[in-house]
């Protein structure tokens, strides 16, 4: 049914069928299905959360755009564009969000500041996040093909209180990093410190 | 038999008898011997790693000197000596380390920057500390009337390797702040990044 979305011309500057061809060009097949299922999430959640349909299709279809690019590219834009050279400390997990998106502005046209941080935060989340942005770091974590034992809570609270999702991945995604011994991006931490103690009672 | 310790001019200009008397007045009963225990160990643990014993005494007497001080005396620090001002978003816990040190230096004639350091990182570490710093972040974590889950395997790993406690402890901090949804401080996690993935293995 999302075949009959028709983009706004300022939002992309293609067909969603056109979109889905670069996707299913840029990813492997179960990396697409999972894109596909993640527009479809972010898709309920706009409609109940009342935001723009078209932005949350495009932004979750978009969101893992640059997964199974090279290294090397992620780090030739990060030079060209200035990005924060923080960045080369840290590998595909961080740089297909914050890097990924200078890839959807400049190869799929794509320049609405809102989806563009909605994909740039899809990983670690931000102290400040739009609807769009919550909806689309929610949608990759609770799609219907994800399966992990804090998933199920995940969609209960996210279907109930937008934010009070938001606080239970950032929770979860950081408990998961700290028993195995893995670095911490620091913006994970400002979404911990934005959103948590906040949500606190709703996400025990 | 820390009575014997005669301190050197350079690092405190008093005896120790004078410095215990300046904690005795500063210090609820039950913090001054947590006190009296963490120099203990601390002083222990110089022996063990090569550090300076007096040093350790004395940042180990230190360390807490400035804990029970009201929360407008640290602001009026932070203010004062132009410390950076998101430190005004913390409270006690982070402060009488911190501001805490200045307090030490200002008020007890400490000017020995690893001494000082000591202090300021005793509760969030930092991504780079001196073995003097690291020996009191630990003994104030292991000293023998602390009785957490965690302590014991702490007390082991930190006189096999030091700077494997250290990693300990940072892991185990941060889990039990995430659990209690409890706001982190940015330079815990930078002591996290710094120390955790690196002794991983040793850790587990």
């Amino acid at each position: 049914m999302n075949d009959e979305l028709i983009y706004q011309e300022h939002l992309i500057p293609m067909t969603r069928q056109e979109l889905i061809k670069h996707l299913r060009a840029a990813l492997r097949d179960k990396r697409f299905e999972h894109v596909l299922r993640v527009e479809q999430t972010a898709i309920e959640l706009a409609k109940q959360y009342g935001v723009d349909v078209e932005a949350a299709s495009i932004a979750g279809l978009c969101h893992d755009y640059a997964k199974q690019r090279a290294d090397e590219d992620f780090i030739k834009v990060i030079k060209a564009k200035k990005l924060d050279p923080d960045l080369l400390n840290y590998g595909n997990a961080i740089w297909h969000g914050f890097v990924g998106a200078e890839m959807v502005k400049d190869e799929l046209g794509v320049h609405d500041e809102d989806i563009l941080n909605a994909i740039r935060f899809h990983t670690t989340g931000a102290a400040y996040m739009t609807k769009l942005a919550q909806i689309i770091y929610m949608a990759d974590y609770i799609e219907p093909g994800r399966d992990f034992p804090a998933v199920k809570k995940a969609r209960k609270l996210t279907r109930q209180d937008l934010g009070a999702g938001v606080a239970y991945q950032t929770k979860h995604t950081l408990l998961y990093l700290i028993k195995n011994n893995a670095p911490i991006h620091p913006q994970t931490l400002a979404t911990f410190n934005a959103w948590v103690p906040q949500y606190g009672k709703e996400i025990d």
